[in-house]
């Protein structure tokens, strides 16, 4: 893109606003209105420089307003990025959880545990989880949250028989995993995990704050233990709004 | 799962169906009432031959009708399994194509090119492809189906730069990373793809034989050479009723 292509800003020399901050509002414009999306990969700093006709400091200047402000990142040995307005697990490439996602790239959220007991399940997820009609298992139902709002409904159902006494752990403060990893050492090792989407049933949609009917993200998962027994079933219910699950995968 | 506690079948001797038909019959009764669900593992054969109270071979001869018809598959070292009723490419696991998947899981399809032609893209198309607005990429539209009906609609944009005369491929009968990587040599190498569900527009209802604001699967893709320049954008709309996106993951 040169500057004629891609309609590089007129820098004002002769007026109040900082040239660092012309820049900075004018990068400000183009990812508000769509031209740089999520993703897009800003020029070096020195092609900034030359194209703005400015110093390279200036242009670091800037750039470090945008960072700052959350509409900009850098990534070590590739360059400077629009940022994505969603948050973007990596849950279909790799077995981590949304919570263990969400920790490691640095996005706060709280849990609210609506229901953790032991309740019969049914027929398919008995079978699926591998226990005779009629066992007990925990059904745990909990609502995360980030600051924008509500991002993920969780149903899991546990094998409370690998468990024993999970009913009474605190979910708000533990995640699913770190519990039986933790508490119980389970050797968690695999997972199968379908995505789809769905009509937001009434409960899913007011859960989520979305309209019912609305579309959402639908994970269907079953996590098996090293030794290849089925430990936990669940449905996850994602706002795709506010979350959109990624991938970064290699040819080879 | 006990014959009590399971509803296994009184097999009866002296009715003209033979033995293996009613076995047959009873595994099929459980998966069409949705007891026996997709990847539900069955037991093993001596224990159905114990429970049953039958030989090993009539339970064999039971199980291999019902993997003719399509309803279990046999896993070599895991065993016996229900199958699914949807495709289940891997789609965010591995770095393949849809039609890569669909070959090697053996599934039908056909592809109908709806529009291959040298277009000027979408400012935020032109920038994450990084190419100077206004300058021209294949647009490459197309519809796959398998026997079900369609199943994936495709929008492509690519780098008409890096493989001049693009648009004179039949994409009928060629992939696009086929084309890519054979007939001009490019190094497909990484790609970042962002699933979330959607409403589908009426072209997306249309192309999918779905009603206008059904909930479908999008994915949006950007294609990276190995020399990191991108190479192709995409958004594709997926059918989920008949197509669902799946990921067998490893924790560690």
């Amino acid at each position: 893109m040169t500057a004629d292509e891609g309609g590089l800003p007129d820098i004002k020399r002769n007026v109040p606003t900082a040239i660092h901050a012309q820049i900075s509002e004018h990068i400000r414009l183009r990812i508000a209105g769509g031209e740089w999306p999520p993703h897009y990969r800003l020029k070096s700093e020195p092609e900034l420089a030359q194209e703005f006709g400015v110093s390279r400091g200036t242009v670091r200047r800037a750039l470090a307003t945008l960072i700052e402000e959350g509409l900009l990142r850098q990534v070590r040995g590739r360059g400077t990025f629009v940022t994505s307005t969603v948050i973007e697990p990596a849950i279909a490439q790799k077995l981590s959880t949304l919570s263990e996602d969400f920790a490691s790239q640095g996005v706060v959220t709280s849990t609210r545990v609506r229901e953790s007991s032991l309740i019969t399940p049914p027929r398919p997820v008995a079978a699926l989880l591998d226990v005779a009609p009629g066992t007990q298992v925990l059904r745990l139902v909990r609502v995360r949250s980030t600051e924008e709002g509500p991002v993920a409904l969780l149903f899991n159902f546990v094998r409370a028989d690998l468990a024993p006494g999970i009913e009474k752990v605190d979910f708000t403060a533990s995640s699913l995993f770190g519990a039986l990893e933790g508490a119980y050492g389970l050797k968690i090792a695999s997972a199968r995990r379908t995505f789809s989407a769905e009509a937001a049933s009434r409960e899913v949609a007011e859960a989520l704050s979305l309209a019912e009917g609305a579309p959402v993200q639908y994970l269907q998962q079953v996590t098996y233990l090293a030794d290849d027994r089925p430990v936990e079933y669940s449905d996850v219910w994602i706002h795709s709004g506010r979350l959109r699950v990624t991938s970064l995968l290699q040819r080879r």
